[in-house]
């Protein structure tokens, strides 16, 4: 299973693109697509709309992971990024992804089994997992990465429970 | 030149096309898309997409003005909304629509006279300045034609300014 990991942003969207089978991972590709900071709100969400389609098209994912947003204290600058996502989630839902969200809590207890880690800490184990030299930067495309693999182990036991669904459906 | 009036949603997204020549509007077309709440939001998301896409396609507007979302209480019921707004702005912008946006409080002044005027004092203004016989239903959609009014008001000012600037050019 190919899966793609998006950390959503309106100025940089992290994205992440592995292989997960027989639960092994491999790192395709990863990298960020980043936007002008003085552009028009549309230019901007154009742009990352046709870059992540250019992704999708090349790396053909089965299953697509995006970061659940939270606003807390800075609602007004959180509005582009809810755009953005919005986009995000367009771009996959057109090319016929399964798209899974997860909150930034799931994504650290899936790396590092405690959902209130540090985030140097998930960074380190990411890139551990993944057999990396060093942690992708920027901070956005590793986070896509963690995205990815937290999706991986959540497929995997979601495929294991339909495993045993169809079992018992058969005896 | 056709005026293409958005108000923003996931569940309702309003539209109004009017036409706005030598001062005289013309009421063109306006209804609602609509989503159902027990969806995925991505494909909420296409749908508005796809819809918005027919609209514009239809009709063929030259300018698209879409209303600026404001999260005070609800922060996470607007989410979707923000996310919405995205592709709505896509779906203009990929049609070469030039984009404009205005918050509550100027469409209302626009329509009005006053930024703090009353729903249903908007409802009536916009309902007799497009001379329609009876205000259109639902809300959004109503606030999408007063959406393309404000900026039918706001593009005749803008023209009259470039007038005077050729004319300053010339002399």
């Amino acid at each position: 299973m190919i899966i793609l990991g998006i950390d959503p942003g309106i100025a940089i969207v992290g994205w992440g693109v592995i292989e997960f089978n027989q639960n092994r991972f491999r790192t395709v590709a990863y990298g960020a697509i980043t936007t002008e900071a003085g552009q028009d709100v549309e230019l901007r969400l154009n742009a990352v709309y046709e870059e992540l389609c250019e992704i999708i098209e090349y790396y053909h994912p089965d299953e697509m992971a995006v970061e659940e947003l939270f606003f807390t204290n800075n609602v007004t600058t959180g509005i582009p990024v809810a755009e953005a996502r919005g986009v995000i989630l367009l771009a996959g839902i057109r090319h016929g992804l399964r798209i899974a969200e997860y909150t930034p809590m799931q994504v650290k207890a899936a790396i590092s089994g405690y959902g209130k880690a540090e985030k140097s800490q998930v960074m380190t184990m990411v890139t551990q997992i993944l057999r990396l030299k060093s942690t992708p930067k920027p901070d956005d495309t590793a986070d896509a990465l963690a995205i990815a693999v937290c999706h991986a182990h959540s497929a995997g036991s979601r495929l294991a429970v339909f495993y045993n669904q169809k079992k018992t459906r058969l005896t």
